[in-house]
C-alpha cells in the first residue's frame, strides 16, 4: 500500500516536470542514434527480468515498441492480452496487481478507463507505464516531440494544429509541446470539448513556456499557419457503431490539400496511426510532408527512453 | 521411447525424495535472496534455448513465474495456450510431443488431465514439468514450503491444517509438508474425500519423519491449534456451472475470524490464489496473519529452482 | 518503396541460385552440429532485437523453429497471430508493413496468399522470410535437404517421389532436389496437376544439374525404385469442408507397405507434419525407414540458417 509513495509511474506527461519531460525526449533521440549506427548498449541492465505488458485492448505499434524496448535492455517481454488475464473477473484488481507485480520489473499498462491505471498505480510495487488509457497516451506524446524535433531546428513558437476528436492523444501531446514552447491549436468539431483538466493544466504551462492553446471548432483556423498538423481516428475502437453519425460529426475535418494549403509551406503531417482516410487524404498522408512512419518507428525510441527513467534509474531522470 | 528411462520430469513431490525436495526448496531461497540483493547469476545456462509453456487452461501465476524463471536462466520462453496448440487434435500427442521437445529444452505442462502429463513424460526427449494437472501442483508444493521457512524457525512438530476441497494442491502440499515434519489435518466437506493414493503415501512419510495426517470432515477439528491455515477455491475452473451446489456443500469451511480463533495466536494464512470470499474473509485475507502474497512471488523461486534442477542439471540436486 | 530493390527476402527455393541453397544446407547442418555438442555461438548478433512472426494461420513446427531460430542468436522473438493483428483490416497492409519492419529486424510470414508475401516484400524495410503461403514453404525445403543429406552419402542420381497433392510443400521442394541433383517424380490424382511455372523453372534446373521431372496420376510409377518417399496432408487448413470427396480423389495414395515394396528397400520416409492416417499407414510412419522426427527438428536448423544467411549476413551466403 505504501508503493506507490516511493515508486514512478508514467501516468500522463502532465506528472513530468518540463526538465524532465525534455530530458525523456533526449534520451529517446539517444537512444536513436546508437541503435542507427548499430552499436549495442554496453550492458543489459534488465537481463533475466519480466517486462510484462497488460493489454485490453489490441494495439499494434504500443505492443512492438513495448516489447522492442524490454529486448532492447535484456529484459524479456510477456504479453498478457485479455485472452491471457481479465482484470477484475475472477479476482480483485488489487490482488492480481499484487501478485504480477512481485514478479516483474514492469508493468506496460494498455487499458480502457483512466481508473485503472490509476488502480494500478495504486497497488503495483513496480513502475506502471500508461501505454494508453481513456485520458491519456504519454508515450505517443514523447515520441511526436522526437519527431517535431527532428524536423525543425528551433521549437519555440512553432504552431501545431490538431484538427480533430478530443481524446487521450491530443491531451498528452498538448501539453508535451507546450512544454517546448510550441502554441497548440485544436480544432474540435462542434459538440465536442477539449476537456477542463487539460485546459488547465495547459495554462499552467503557458505561464511557465508561454506557450499558448487555443481553441476553435473551424479547422481552417487551426491549420492556418500552422507548421505541424496532427490528426487522429475520429471513431475509436469500440465506438465502430457510431461510425456513420460520427463521420458526419467531422465533416469537414479531413485533413487535405485545401486546408494545408493554410499551413506553412513546409508543414509536417503526423498521425499516431492506425489511419483512416476520412481523416486524412492520400495526397497529405503519402506526401513528402508527412512524418507518419518516423514518428511510428519512434515509438520505439520512447518506450526505451521510458523503462530508462522509470525503471532502469526509477524515476531519475539523465 | 527411452527417453522416458533417462530423463527425469518432475510430476509430483511424491517421485522426490525428501532430500531432493528439501534441495529444491533451499536452492528457491537461494535464489531468491540473489535477486532480492540484485545479483545476476554468472552465466546464463540457457541462453538461446526454448522452454515451452504448453497451457491448455489459462494460468496467471503459473504462467508469469514460468516466462521469468525461464528468463532468469537466459531462455526465451514460448507460451503455446489452446489457441495456439491443441494436443490430440489434427495430430497424435505422441507425434504432437516429439516434434516440441526436439526443439525445445523443457516443457512446462499445465494441463487438465493428469493422463495428460503422463503421456507428455513417455514421449518427451526433454523434461516434463507439471505445472498443474488434475492430479498434482508440485510447483505450488515448493513454493508452499519455501514461504513455509521463511515464517517459521523450526518445521518438525508445526500444525498445517487444510481447510478445502481434495484436490491436486492439497495432494501435493500434504505429502510436501510431511517431508519436513509438519503435521497435516485435512478437512473436507462430507462426501468429499482425499484419494486413496495419497493416504498411502502419506503412512509412507509418517514412518520416515514422524509426521501425522489427520483426515476430517469437521474444520474446527483441523483449526484448533494449527499453525498454518491453507484453503483453495470450493469451485475449481469448469465446475462453474455447480457454482451453487458446491457452495452449499462447502458451507461452514470459510476461514474466518471464528475459526482462526481456534488456531496458534502466531498462526499464518496461505492461499494458492486466485481467492473468493467464500474461501475466507476480507479480516483474515488481508490481516497480518495471511502471507498470500510473498507466497504467490514465491511461485518464481519455485520455479527457478525446478529448472534448475531438472534442466540445467538435469535431474541432479544441489 | 526503394527497400525491395536492395533487401533479399526468402521468398522461394527458385529465387536462390543453386551455389546459395546449397550454402543454406550446409550452414543448417553447421548449426546442428554445433548445438548437437552443447555449443553456443561466440556472438549474439541479433541481441536486443525483434524478430517478429506474423502468421495469420497456425503452424506448430513453423512457429517453434522460428522463435528458437530468433532465440538462437538473441533475438526476441515476437509472435503476432490472427488475434494480434490482421493484415489490411483496420489499416492499409503497406501502412502496416511499413510500420512493423521499422521497428524489428525481420519479418516472418506465414500468411495465406501468395500475393500477401509479395506485398510484405515489396513494403518491408528488413528482410521476410516466407514461411509458407500457399505457393512456397521455403523452410520446409532446407530442412528436407538437409534431412536427406543425413541420411544418404549420394545424392545425385537419386530418386524422391512425391505422392499426394500438388501444393506449396512439393513446389519448393521439387526445385531444392534438383538443386542437388536428384531426379524427382510426383504423382498426382487425376485431375490435378502441378503449376507450370514450377514445372517451367524444373526445366532449367535439368540443364544446370541434369535431374529430371517426372510427372504421373499413377502413385506406382512414381515409388518404383525410389530412394525418398514424400507425401503431406491431402487436405489442406481451410478445406476441411471438402474431406470427404479430397480422400475420395486420394484413393490409392497411401503410402503403405504395397507402395514402398516397390521403392528402394533401404528407403526413407518423409512427411512435413501433421501427418493423417489416409496418407501414409501407421507401418510406415512408424517404421525405421521413416526419418520424420529428425525432419521435424531440422526445421529448427533451417531457420537458423536462414536468418543467418538473410538476416545477420543481408543476403551474402557463406
Amino acid at each position: 500500500m505504501t508503493a506507490s509513495n516511493t515508486i514512478r509511474h508514467l501516468i500522463s506527461i502532465s506528472d513530468l516536470t518540463t526538465p524532465e519531460f525534455k530530458s525523456l525526449v533526449n534520451r529517446a533521440a539517444y537512444h536513436k542514434k546508437l541503435i542507427k549506427s548499430k552499436q549495442k548498449p554496453a550492458t543489459l541492465p534488465l537481463q533475466g527480468e519480466l517486462a510484462a505488458l497488460l493489454f485490453t485492448k489490441r494495439s499494434t505499434r504500443t505492443r512492438i515498441s513495448s516489447e522492442g524496448a524490454a529486448a532492447y535492455f535484456g529484459a524479456q517481454p510477456m504479453f498478457l492480452g485479455k485472452e491471457d488475464i481479465q482484470l477484475g473477473v475472477n479476482e480483485s484488481f488489487y490482488d492480481t496487481t499484487k501478485v504480477i507485480s512481485s514478479m516483474t520489473s514492469c508493468i506496460f499498462a494498455r487499458v480502457n478507463s483512466h481508473a485503472d491505471i490509476q488502480q494500478l498505480c495504486e497497488h503495483s510495487s513496480v513502475p506502471i507505464i500508461n501505454s494508453l488509457c481513456d485520458r491519456y497516451h504519454p508515450l505517443q506524446a514523447i515520441c511526436d516531440l522526437l519527431t517535431i524535433t527532428e524536423n525543425f531546428n528551433e521549437l519555440k513558437g512553432l504552431k501545431l494544429a490538431w484538427i480533430g476528436d478530443s481524446n487521450n492523444v491530443i491531451n498528452d501531446l498538448a501539453i508535451a509541446a507546450m512544454k517546448f514552447g510550441i502554441n497548440v491549436s485544436i480544432a474540435t468539431p462542434n459538440g465536442i470539448e477539449m476537456e477542463q483538466f487539460i485546459i488547465d493544466e495547459a495554462r499552467k504551462i503557458t505561464n511557465e513556456t508561454g506557450a499558448t492553446l487555443e481553441l476553435t471548432h473551424d479547422p481552417k483556423i487551426a491549420a492556418t499557419d500552422a507548421n505541424i498538423l496532427v490528426t487522429d481516428t475520429f471513431v475509436s475502437m469500440g465506438e465502430e457503431s457510431q461510425t456513420k453519425e460520427k463521420l458526419k460529426q467531422f465533416s469537414g475535418f479531413q485533413i487535405n490539400n485545401e486546408l494545408t494549403s493554410l499551413a506553412k509551406d513546409d508543414y509536417k503531417f503526423m498521425h499516431c496511426l492506425p489511419r483512416h482516410k476520412e481523416e486524412v487524404s492520400d495526397d497529405v498522408f503519402y506526401s513528402d510532408h508527412s512524418v507518419v512512419f518516423p514518428e511510428a518507428e519512434n515509438r520505439l525510441y520512447a518506450a526505451i527512453a521510458t523503462l530508462e527513467a522509470f525503471v532502469i534509474n526509477k524515476g531519475q531522470f539523465l
